[in-house]
């Protein structure tokens, strides 16, 4: 039966890929629905990503591509379908809220498994949509002990990404390294700008002119990972700093949102500590 | 006891119009928090908002700016509260459920008293915010006759505004003139560019390399009513019409929100076909 | 001796075209510096746009090319080199005033032939910069006798593209017809909003939020060729259609030179009356 | 005979301001054409800006207007005029072009006293307009060294404000010190990412998804002055440092010479670190 796949490679660049990684899809007959590519030419490595339909086996098309490709090849051959996703929050309910809907409409492309927060404040907005909602709260543990609980709960579900949707809180190295580039978080701020505490307190004292918002894969260095989605919003000598928290709400949400949907679709390659977009 | 008033006049300009109305406020010792004034010099009309703080009646206040202003003048001297919208809506959830969301979380500013569909699509996502939800079939009705069960429905409701959230249907000249100024609609283009039916499938098919959409009060003329907030997203040739109905979704409901918004906090003066926003 | 070469395809899409035409490139063991292709599915169109660096011989290559390619195939092997403008304007010069900055830096990648105007105000600024300037008046001239000395003029020149660097002229069907997707015109507003004359004052006098400038192919009707670029800058109920205008022209000279720069580097295909661009 | 002025008052915030400073200008029958106030609440300060026209001597209204406003006032009585500037660059040439071709057509609003470099590479560009270039070199000599040779050179011109067109050396104290709230500059990042020497590699590094360009005020820690106006272009990973500083230049131009605008116009308030922008 006729199949559609996503494939994605990320390799070595050296010259005649694109020649004979096409072959391996005109030898096959399958259709090419969709491709980009990009040579990163500084660190030498090509990116691919080609929506190909028609008759194979995924097994089969994997090997043939490997045998084409340079051996560090990373190929991937996915058939679309929802991935799974497991949220973490705190007690904003503005990106958690923009995903719920999202989800109940079909449009995610995601099943949402759980709800995890650090506070009970959510509980009322996730069980409306029939999402199970868990309170690990914070209070008299340490941060392992309150991240040992958070993973616990976690690893109970199946998911393909971790998104945190306004969790306050600063993971741990170990937490991170457990998750390598599943963890998808909104950080309110124009990256590199006001990294740490409060960036819109920053910003107002600063005196920008335009704020942001940065969805960024989470890694050991706070704030420093691979950035996904950015944008920005004017403001101006009016607005007080909650003020432009509360403008900067939306670009979180949609900036977040956005992000998820690249994932979810396949469309983002980590390289190195930037990502490439397809 | 100390209040808080939103002060808003409109009226045609004469010389000295600051000034007696600031010696208004200064003769009663109330503190201006916030002030912004702008004369239309095409049509010589003044408008002004001032937010004051301080011990007044309200109908004193009213009497005192009425008698310093020219005879024209529409005076509103307004406590700021939670204001009531009814919404209209189809089958799309994206807008009701940005909506919904800021009304869950209490940043929305005001009661929604129900939701009025013309399809029963919509009912579970509303039935989830335990918010009243009527389905107005129009099947088998012509325009008047839906619209006259529509209404009646309506006006069972005490509120303030009408938001149609991606409301499907052409009003008549008579349902407008029903709500006067009242009725807040978001247009999912970037107005006046393709009016009508279908703009994502017009925009595409002129290959503009920028959609957008707009909010804006419903008057007799389609989508021809005063503009109070648009937003744009930039498009290429790799998205279809449907891609472009997609990414253009985050950008109708922020518009509307952001729209929703400065009318809630009474922001938004009508100028003619215009809008003086502040 | 190794060359560089931009190689375009434009044809109808088949299967394997990528494969056989990135074979071509494999067999003469050239290197693929950038590759990007497109298909427009309603149309069933490929575009591919190739940078290769190598040993070949242009007329080897595109009749190699045009082997592997549909009958139809549009093929250009193109060396990157300056190319040849010509520039039209009547009074204003800020369009014309960015395309000389980037031209005397070097920037523009291009040559300017000359500026031709329907006015002779721009000589002095075109004249600083040692470029020929020719005034046409079109006083006591129709439309067509006026024309035939612009096209005399123009004819003297040896030119790839025509810059209407806000030549507020219109043209008719026999002078646009002479120079097909030859003729790049800056429009100043977002369009299809405001089609036509004045579009600032219409603007203004819809009470838009957001203006525009786009820059397009000429074709036989008015303002509705082909979208290369297009940007917006937000506006207010402050600004009278005149602050309008000068906001606008930022916007107006950056999308020209913007669009100017993807027709130079051969990046723009034209499909219908839409444009494909890499 | 009739004036029209720019009246500019910053001080402590009081009860009453607006009232007392609209009774000064009701008393002499002055027309108000144009009036923005702001407070800033955290700091206690009112800032107003007040275009007035009519019959008014300036030290008269000068005097009137202190002596109804608190003692701390900063007053100023302003009849519109070109202001004089002196500009300093080095290689590039996008922002002075743009300011010089904005003076050619007479849009500047301002005299360029003349352009002083520490390269000779841009005579050939000043000279074609007529305006006085100085090249300082910079060999040789030490910072302070060469700065002394340019505030000689300054200092035989009067002027109103000096301007950073992409001037690449870094100002010490004492320099920054002469010219109080006089400079402006051009900072090819959005502050406050990528402070510092080239920002556009920087934002490469990091794999930011938009880059931006900041006009401030000079003062004496690098790059942290008052912010007068940002943009932003959105990059994606196909562009290197190079693309991106070429694909920047466009919005350092466009930024730059729109805070010059607000300048000249005196729509600028510097408020401790920030400004207030009218």
């Amino acid at each position: 039966m006729e199949k559609r796949a996503r494939v994605l490679i990320d390799c070595d660049d050296a010259k005649g890929l694109v020649y004979k990684i096409s072959k391996v899809f005109y030898d096959r007959d399958l259709n090419i629905d969709n491709n980009r590519e990009f040579v990163d030419k500084e660190h030498n490595r090509f990116f691919m990503r080609t929506v190909v339909t028609g008759l194979f086996e995924i097994d089969e098309l994997l090997s043939a591509l490997q045998a084409v490709a340079p051996k560090d090849a990373h190929i991937r051959v996915i058939i679309p379908k929802d991935k799974k996703i497991v949220i973490l929050a705190t007690k904003e309910s503005h990106a958690l809220g923009d995903i719920l809907i999202r989800h109940a409409s079909g449009e995610l492309g995601a099943e949402i498994e759980c709800v995890i927060a650090n506070h009970d404040t959510l509980r009322e907005l996730v069980e409306r949509f029939d999402i199970p909602f868990f309170h690990i709260p914070a209070e008299n543990l340490n941060r392992e002990e309150h991240e040992a609980k958070v993973m616990e709960c976690i690893d109970q579900h199946d998911f393909d990404y971790m998104v945190l949707a306004k969790y306050m809180r600063i993971l741990t190295p170990t937490f991170v390294k457990a998750y390598p580039q599943q963890i998808i978080n909104i950080h309110h701020s124009f990256l590199p700008a006001f990294i740490g505490a409060n960036p819109y307190k920053q910003a107002f004292e600063r005196g920008v002119k335009i704020i942001g918002a940065t969805a960024h894969f989470v890694t050991d260095d706070l704030d420093e990972g691979p950035i996904i989605a950015q944008d920005v919003i004017p403001v101006n000598h009016r607005l007080s700093w909650k003020d432009m928290q509360r403008a900067g709400r939306d670009g979180e949400k949609i900036v977040l949102s956005r992000a998820l949907a690249l994932v979810l679709h396949d469309r983002v390659f980590v390289n190195g500590n930037k990502t490439v977009i397809f």
